[in-house]
């Protein structure tokens, strides 16, 4: 029995010729990844530990983006208490406010990360590096702190969903219809502790921002990682970026799958997931004229540079509608700049919204756009849980960004194409 | 015996010939104002009345602008209420998120206060509008709910204190070194309940941004009060912006004032105040060197296109130094739209300093670059009291936008100058 790609990549990294699915692994780690909140408790487990030393000081990555600039007095302790651990071990890879931008967004865009490296995160969301064609998954941070003392971390080998795409998305259909829709179809635990496999020609008509958004929200199907195979694309993006070797793996023509599901890109429509599920989705046209009080167009979802430029397109000479607070968040300074430079950012300020610099800020219900008791919100993050973003009565649409721009302006959930 | 200007302006209000220092009186209010913190206060007062119905929907203005975009569940339930309040009775200066600015900026830039006005607002730094010649100041909430219900408001006339400054301030000396060399002078209850009332051939010397930014610290001298002539930098920064009739007062000849202080512009060096009172002042010869982890641009104080050009000017080609966290905030939409036209939000971010949204965020340790125990951050802001931008153990110290820049690029108090 062959491997499917994500095991292939365990295998290589655990020095063994072959896993299989529900074999016990230790594999070792290319990067090893915290934020401003989970850090502390890794570097508390770290020193309890008694480790004096790290594996490795250029394969680590601390990203303060969660609460900074510092929401408040605990967040501020949270940064100071990471910002002296990078210090002292000499973390080259520290990313301070004014350095940074949303850890999923950052570190490929930073070259970090890259196709068959073996990574692990302290945040759900580190499986979106799985765009990149490598294994990189989430793991809390007692696993953080044995990894940046090791390198190394254990693993039960995932078994996996081959998710065939096929044909090409229309009109304003992105990524993030892709996921949505997905999860919809196989449910928020539809593929626990599973890999999900992207194959299929329809890989190649979607962007690295789209297969980065589709990697991201691979976790809200309860999966263990999300992975697209390395093609053209994934190489352009990676000249020049990557700093390391890029090693391809690629599934077994007679890899096992537990499941096979096909999607029609050309017959997607946007799509969005009602409260409190990810898999609650309803396609626009189904959804279409649920009145919201925000908008949110950013996080290590939907924050790079396309999600920024469609935006832009439907915003452009157009008014935030009254009543509804558009708030835009271009996930890394790099992201931030361009805006600036592409004349994105004048079109949001003159549509009435607010450019805030890059944090993960409302997405978690941290800051930056927390919503009151009854409030609504159409935001292009990864959760709708209930209280995800404010108050426990208050609910969140997760859309893509042409869909939040254009509700913006309508104030109702809106069709893009219809405004 | 003769008026001073803020006597004048009291007097024609209340409708009366003269009035003089310690009289109380009844004066007709031109604007009354509140934000989202304080808003909601004088909201409950007002129903508690049984208030139906506002004095007048144009002359009250609502402004969210503390902790928005919404910090935690508080501040969008204080929001909400605002903004419902603003829908029943249709206030038409109504900012929300997207449409607004820090209040003591958006105001004189939208045109909504001027020359002769009598302005109350439930925020201390009311007394900024001094500097377009109106008696303007910090109330209550509950004076600002009898205000939005009567238009009209109880006062003492308050006796003067005459502010003489002569002479052109020198290389990177601004209106906030002006405004910290006299609180230094006076000390923080120097002009307790007094007008300061400021004159001189130096007052022409002074952009409109420099007045404004020292009549908003008047309230640090302890002044109910700051107020400048009108003259005709005055009458061009209103042309085309205020929307009511300007009148214009000055002082009698015999007008009498308590004490005069003379400061001499030319002679005046960057100032910065030390912990933990604004009185604290040293200048840069005397502060350089002490290190600093934060660094704050911006506020109703200094966040207008002055200072961000000012900012922008030293951070051309520097580098934010290591360690240091430069926050970047200008007070309005349109002065972050301005900035971005004119390049200076690049200039920022290349920098590596973040470009927040206008809040007064961190000035009141609110949001947006909270201090942990023993963190220092100077700041253009306008308070420096214990814990004020965060833990108490933290420090702020005060100073210019050109002396906050130029400590961000060196990481300790630097003399502009010598940068």
């Amino acid at each position: 029995m062959g491997m499917t790609m994500t095991q292939k990549i365990l295998a290589a990294h655990a020095g063994l010729p072959s896993v299989k699915a529900g074999q016990l692994i230790e594999a070792k780690l290319d990067l090893v990844l915290g934020n401003d909140i989970t850090s502390p408790v890794a570097i508390n487990e770290f020193e309890k530990c008694g480790a004096n030393r790290v594996f490795d000081n250029t394969r680590i990555a601390l990203v303060l983006d969660h609460f900074v600039p510092n929401k408040d007095i605990k967040a501020a302790e949270q940064c100071r208490q990471t910002r002296g651990f990078a210090g002292k071990y000499n973390i080259k890879n520290f990313f301070d406010v004014g350095r940074m931008g949303i850890e999923h967004a950052l570190l490929p865009e930073q070259g970090l990360v890259g196709p068959g490296d073996c990574v692990i995160g302290a945040d759900s969301h580190t499986c979106t590096y799985g765009a990149l064609g490598a294994f990189s998954t989430g793991v809390g941070s007692t696993d953080m702190a044995a990894g940046m003392i090791s390198g190394k971390a254990w693993f039960k080998v995932p078994s996996a969903i081959k998710v065939v795409l096929k044909g090409k998305p229309t009109g304003w259909v992105s990524g993030k219809d892709v996921i949505l829709h997905l999860i919809g179809e196989i449910g928020v635990d539809g593929a626990l502790y599973q890999s999900l496999e992207f194959t299929g020609d329809g890989v190649t008509a979607l962007s690295m921002d789209d297969r980065l958004c589709i990697a991201n929200m691979a976790i809200e199907a309860g999966a263990k990682n999300g992975i697209f195979p390395v093609d053209e694309k994934t190489l352009a993006y990676e000249k020049g970026r990557f700093q390391r070797e890029i090693k391809v793996y690629e599934a077994d023509p007679d890899a096992e799958y537990t499941r096979t599901v096909e999607i029609d890109l050309a017959a997607l429509r946007p799509t969005v997931s009602f409260p409190h599920l990810p898999e609650n989705t309803k396609t626009i046209d189904e959804a279409a004229g649920v009145k919201m009080d925000q908008a949110v167009i950013g996080s290590c979802t939907n924050g790079r540079i396309e999600d920024m430029r469609v935006a832009a397109k439907l915003l452009k000479g157009r008014k935030v509608a009254d009543g509804v607070r558009c708030i835009v968040i271009p996930a890394t300074q790099a992201v931030y700049l361009q805006c600036i430079r592409e004349g994105l950012t004048e079109i949001f300020v003159e549509a009435g919204a607010v450019v805030s610099t890059p944090t993960c800020g409302p997405c978690l219900g941290g800051y930056m756009g927390i919503l009151g008791k009854g409030e609504r919100a159409v935001s292009t993050t990864n959760r709708n849980f209930v209280g995800r973003m404010g108050h426990v009565e208050s609910e969140v649409y997760l859309a893509s960004p042409a869909v939040a721009a254009a509700s913006a302006v309508t104030g109702v959930l809106t069709d893009p194409e219809k405004l």
